[in-house]
């Protein structure tokens, strides 16, 4: 039989080390060339598979591959595109047309809830089409809401960030508080899971150390609450540092920063806690405010990656493409954490059906009582996560980060035309 | 003649490396203690001299001292609260008053422009009552907007932070922006020069680079032609990716984001302007945006401060204390650039009255002309600036901050009353 290539799809929103796993798997490739032919990566993920655009990862020199860990984005592309997978579905039709074409007998998918669904289905109907093909789901998502596996390659990372922009930026606050700024406000991710509001929490420990208030989509958000709690820390330690998730909901279950526009998921588009908060506290309480809006800035931070995060990232993608060599389908590579302390994790494997479109939220005996604060129990999850840091090389005092040369392999089909 | 005490005041908002000048002021005392008493800086700045809330710095074993290098923020807090320095004024007589309790013959204020204009008259004043006290300017703004030195320490790192953040969230936007985010925008710091504007233009080079839009306070805001530099950017490239200072006005010079409120100095309180422009893309455009407010998160990222600025910023300080040993009196110690590449430094003792409240801003020669970018000889200025990573040391996964113990030195004046 000969050989069958692979399809390397990345998925949704890209991460600091999203590419570390291309890394992985790219490089595991290599050393199995006697059972795996090429890996073909989707340019701007399934939209590739869609357009026949097929990035051959076997022009890019080795040294590109394992610089690749390094490098945040994603080097190939990425997309929010939601299949419906049914046989019915054209764009279904198109994507094994794709893969027969291309001799495609795997299909890695790396991203969240909604990838390792479609990574199901894709397993699952390609073998009543009679074009069997091995479907290995990869975790990836900075929100950390998978269920199945300890934690999302890409969450690590911007908790770590935030971990640390909150430390950095409590500081100052302090510094300036007798005659400045009282409040901080932090506005990070987390539309419906509050782990990267959470990882704030790592900035400090004890009653009195910053963060003094997490605001998590968990907890439904109490104006009154939140402002007694804001003023009677102004009140003790002279400033209150406030880190909020994006995904901030009143007890209806409606966002506090709702704009109206949805993404291609359907999720509504978010943005503007931070703000609201702070209007909220200049008019109830008069206090003068900052807020900062990490956005994109926390989930690219490369310069301060994870170290456990970039090594289980670049795992992830290995394990992923050795399971497939060894025959495996229909799974997804998942983390299993053996100990807190020192942190000791292996790589497992969990049927996809076990993930698929389940998000996993912030359990409530990981935050405090009050609902502002995390628990022991959640700094033993959070904080190994965080451990160690993979600098990127630099030149002239910026990160170096890899570009590929992106190039294509020759077509086979017609143009798709969805209509 | 006795040895005479120094007193040591942060003013205005804290850097990622002010406490590495105070970490240089003190090492330099304890070197020269045949010559100078004890440093005792000012809790809060002026305001813990006006309050006599002195910070006995002797308490501080040389490993705290050695490990403020490390620290952002302001250990000792700092203040904003202008003087207005004559001899009518009672903050001043006040301020004369502790300065004989305490037997104060050298005040070394670290801050920018307001700071060095404060310098400059208290030296003047001093020896008119009788009392006089050397004073040593030292500079310290992230704004980078004081004359008489080639930077202001904070700067270097704010820059780098900023043209790292471009650089990384400008790969993120690019793997997406097939499909989801075409136009990012990064809010950065700058009331009225843009020099940290400037800095994100390091985070890359050629026309296709990232940034494809800077906008200047030193340039009127057109919308018309800002719309249109976008949308010929997304055309061409797919995405566009703007970082915006703060201080963006328009040809009436009306800031794009003015609030209301001002601070302590008159000076507007500004933010908002990312979420000004990205609404206007969006209804004028109609492309999909995200935005960043990194606000404080920019001058408090110790965890990626600039090489050259931690140096820079404890040679300040250290320098400033010896020459007022030397007797220097009413100067700025500034830095004096000796060539661009490799970059080459020493330091200068610079009249007071020539720095005072002068605001250096981005010159013409430094802003490409159609006014959205960076121009080579801007370069060649910024580019040394960041050069070098002094990364601090980690415990667990979070960067080790330093705290001191703040121990005042017995009051001796009955407690100020300004009314």
């Amino acid at each position: 039989m000969a050989k069958k290539n692979a399809i390397y799809a990345q998925s949704g929103g890209v991460t600091a080390v999203i590419n570390a796993t291309a890394s992985g798997l790219i490089e595991a490739a290599r050393a199995n060339k006697q059972s795996i032919g090429k890996v073909l990566a989707g340019r701007n993920g399934i939209l590739g598979v869609l357009n026949e655009e097929l990035i051959d990862t076997s022009k890019e020199t080795a040294s590109t591959i394992r610089r690749l860990k390094d490098t945040p984005g994603g080097v190939f592309g990425s997309c929010r595109h939601k299949l419906k997978p049914s046989l019915d579905d054209p764009e279904l039709k198109r994507i094994f047309e794709v893969f027969e074409a291309h001799n495609i007998g795997y299909f890695f998918y790396n991203g969240g809830g909604d990838s390792q669904d479609t990574a199901n289905k894709i397993s699952k109907l390609s073998k009543q089409v009679g074009l069997p093909i091995q479907c290995i789901g990869i975790p990836k998502t900075v929100d950390n809401d998978l269920r199945g596996t300890d934690t999302c390659p890409g969450f690590g990372s911007v908790a770590k960030y935030v971990a640390i922009s909150t430390k950095e930026a409590a500081l100052d606050v302090e510094s300036m508080s007798e005659s400045s700024t009282k409040v901080f406000i932090l506005e990070v991710m987390g539309r419906h899971a509050g782990w990267i509001a959470a990882a704030g929490g790592l900035a400090g420990d004890g009653r009195d150390e910053p963060p003094h208030v997490i605001l998590f989509p968990e907890v439904a958000f109490d104006s009154q609450r939140f402002l007694a709690k804001v003023s009677s820390t102004v009140s003790r330690l002279g400033y209150c540092v406030v880190v909020a998730s994006e995904g901030v909901r009143d007890k209806n279950d409606a966002l506090l920063a709702e704009t109206g526009s949805t993404d291609a998921f359907g999720h509504a588009q978010l943005g503007g806690v931070g703000s609201i908060l702070a209007e909220m506290v200049k008019r109830e309480l008069n206090f003068k405010y900052h807020f900062a809006v990490a956005d994109y800035l926390q989930r690219s931070a490369r310069h301060i990656a994870s170290g456990v995060d970039v090594e289980q990232a670049y795992a992830v993608g290995k394990r992923a493409l050795e399971a497939a060599v060894e025959g495996a389908d229909d799974i997804m590579i998942g983390i299993k954490r053996l100990r807190d302390e020192p942190y000791r994790w292996s790589l497992s494997e969990v049927p996809l059906s076990k993930v698929a479109n389940i998000e996993r939220k912030v359990p409530k005996s990981y935050i405090t009582r009050d609902g502002f604060g995390i628990t022991a129990q959640a700094r033993r999850y959070l904080q190994p996560l965080i451990e160690g840091e993979a600098y990127p090389s630099y030149r002239r005092g910026m990160p170096i980060y890899t570009r590929i040369k992106n190039q294509l392999v020759p077509k086979k089909l017609k143009p798709y035309d969805p209509s």
